[in-house]
């Protein structure tokens, strides 16, 4: 493998003993330069080899992370801000070197407004550790990317997940953002209103752009209610068009179900092997439904109809927290289920997502094209969002599997794009859609783009490589 | 009045004859330079005076946009689109001269997607329009700003309107857009899909951008499917805050109410003087549910007996359509009405926008602060988003109420800022709130803006002197 997924030209800059100096005088034993430290900032869940920064600082305020952020700017080196390191795209690998700010220290929760339905917390709180903090406030975060992410990442990537086909993405559920510039000013993107018209959407440019533009230090983010009643449902299908035609009538009738994942004949047989599980070998639907019990369980009874017209077997419902939490663990075991179809491997989780209508089409021509890989790809995916992921399971030692993998990767990408879809639903473009980039905006968009990155970081010192080329 | 209300200095540059010459080669009789149609499209609904462009050109398709832009480019001369010309913040004004490109006979609906709930119009589409053309299909597009602007328009401002609450803004329903650069290049911000994290967010950096960063030439929105039943209801408060209680209780237990709009007691009079209704002559709530009839039936009991608890009384239920329909074209007439509160004059639509837990509070202090003005100053709006008008009615030749309009407005937005609010909920900067745009964001913050503004347009040719100063 190229060291640049995109075979870009790396010119290294790596940090100066000098920088090092000052930021060890300045931070003390907050300061690593230690091999094992570097090597874990510098690799994450994607399939890519680590790239070590030349130093890690652990950050504790948005003041600190200005004074790093400064002084790599007086030195033209690097900056990358690193949470939880679970990117699957390699947004946190150092490839021309610099300085990784470590930020999940970072990690409190500032402050709830329960009448404004808002909290505003530390780049580096986790998801789960924001749910876990508000629980008796009667309020949660819903967007739920499977890994127990940051706040700060999540917002980085655009993340989403389950629970966006009702609760919508981090561009939804982001009201606010305190971010330092490349040349270490703070900025706050917006006041805490619900709506805006004032100025350019600074908020929304920041959301989803992977630690190329500023480093998010602080995050306003919206929360709901927690729903009375919770019920969740799991149903089999003959085949992945009569799954998907279940969710495209259920939103079609305005039903707000808010959760409606799709998981092929594949994906649960692996989930059975890892989670010990007898789930049906068939493509299958894992539902969830909110709201008051009435209108629950009218949703449910809509849901059944319909998947019943469409030939949907063996419904089993989960009402209580307990099996609704061993169903859900299934799912979301889903990945690491995969990638233990072949020992020892590694994922290209592709990320394609289309509009719904053309999901049926693009699973099937998927699931067609990789038949007859050695690889196994099983499909899983967020179906009331278009969004699916192929994992493709490799041997990151064996460089025909890999070859292998990228060209079914790749593939599955412009089939995305060949229907009106993107190359990355919720994943970011990272190190390696750059090109793809490219191909799903035009040349002239993403030259606004880099026109972008260029106004808001001339140096090119803020997480370089990844995204746009400049 | 100043010529420019924040007081720039404005640098005519009017079309030459030269390009006015070309223009008319290429559009003939589409080409407009008489006095009546350059002063139509010099104003709109705010208080200011008509500032008209040198000419209009009437556009039918977003290669003539790029043509036309290509030219202006050329000649280093403003262009501005028009579309409704129902902008309150003087947004189509032809400030510094130049070309006005009317859009609004790019008005067709391109496309229908039932299946994805999208549609693709043109940017001359008007929200009315729209919903007539697809009323066929079970499906609506929700935003409603009370005016039929055009989806362009509306894109441009970040409208939002009477159904945000449930629905969103147009930040959160414009999936994609077709946009013509300063350079007249064409480019598409988006694919088709729900979601993505492909790159930085054009699409909601042009949602907003008041036609400064590029025109825009097509737009595609979400759709949702036609509530199968929706109930409406009007409630009397003794107060405003018990009606604020009321709308931040029913979102805390989650109703997922459609339609929640305060009036106080002096828009209620001019409603009922305007619209001959008999409502009582206090603060009030229009309320509206959507859902199954069930669910409907259920959200309208809770936020009943929540109005109950908080002393409303009163209330009236609207089921019918007709019914519904008197009672919305009274709120919808509002405007209008306060407009008649005294003959001749314009309006100072105020626009503040605070966290919903400060609302009664923000509103209390305008109440107070107008009491004593000689300009009857009725309020409005839409307290689910903690949005609200205070629209204070002058008579545009006289000065000295000018003034007294001007100073009272410039107050409301100040006290919103205080609350950690916006000095614009859904209108827009316009020609008026540059300076506000400062003290909300910070100057840092308006900083990266302007390289924005510069990065898309270097000669600073599209909508000058509005947003940004350059």
């Amino acid at each position: 493998m190229k060291a640049h997924p995109e075979g870009l030209q790396l010119i290294k800059r790596t940090a100066s003993p000098q920088l090092i100096q000052e930021l060890r005088t300045r931070f003390s034993d907050r300061l690593s330069i230690g091999q094992a430290v570097r090597d874990q900032h510098g690799s994450d869940e994607s399939p890519y080899k680590t790239m070590a920064p030349d130093a890690v600082v652990f950050a504790l305020s948005t003041a600190e992370v200005a004074e790093i952020v400064k002084l790599c700017s007086q030195y033209n080196t690097p900056v990358i801000a690193f949470g939880a390191g679970s990117s699957i795209e390699g947004h946190i690998l150092a490839v021309e070197g610099g300085i990784t700010i470590d930020v999940s220290r970072m990690n409190a929760v500032l402050s709830v407004n329960s009448d404004d339905l808002t909290a505003t917390v530390q780049t580096g709180v986790t998801r789960k550790q924001l749910n876990n903090e508000i629980k008796d406030t009667g309020l949660f975060f819903p967007i739920d990317p499977g890994a127990d992410a940051t706040i700060g990442g999540m917002t980085a990537t655009r993340a989403s997940g389950t629970n966006a086909v009702r609760y919508g993405t981090m561009r939804e559920n982001v009201l606010g953002l305190t971010v330092v510039t490349a040349d270490g000013k703070v900025i706050r993107t917006s006041r805490r209103a619900k709506k805006s018209s004032a100025g350019y959407d600074l908020t929304r440019l920041l959301v989803g752009s992977e630690g190329t533009l500023g480093i998010i230090t602080e995050v306003t983010v919206r929360l709901y209610p927690q729903p009375e009643a919770v019920s969740g449902a799991v149903c089999s299908f003959s085949d992945v068009q009569s799954a998907v035609n279940t969710v495209i009538q259920t939103i079609q009738l305005g039903v707000p179900i808010a959760r409606a994942e799709l998981l092929d004949a594949l994906t649960v047989k692996a989930v059975n092997l890892h989670s010990k599980t007898t789930l049906k070998e068939q493509p299958m639907l894992f539902l969830e439904f909110h709201g008051s019990p009435a209108s629950v369980n009218e949703q449910s009874q809509t849901v059944q109809d319909i998947a019943r017209e469409n030939g949907g077997q063996d419904f089993e419902w989960a009402t209580n927290p307990e099996d609704r939490s061993r169903l859900w663990n299934a799912r979301h075991t889903a990945f690491f289920a995969c990638l233990q179809l072949k020992a020892g491997s590694r994922a290209f989780t592709t990320d394609a997502c289309v509009p719904i209508s053309r999901l049926a089409e693009c699973i099937k021509e998927t699931v067609e094209d990789t038949a007859n890989s050695t690889l196994p790809c099983p499909i899983f995916g967020h179906v009331g969002d278009g969004n699916f992921h192929c994992v493709i399971v490799a041997n990151p030692n064996d460089p025909l599997e890999m070859e292998e993998a990228e060209r079914l990767n790749q593939r599955v990408m412009q089939r995305a794009l060949n229907m009106d879809g993107t190359c990355t639903g919720e994943h970011g473009v990272g190190l390696h859609k750059m090109g793809l980039l490219i191909d799903e905006h035009g040349e002239d968009a993403v030259e606004l783009m880099r026109r972008i990155k260029l106004a808001f970081d001339p140096k090119n010192i803020l997480n370089p490589g990844k995204i746009i080329r400049v």
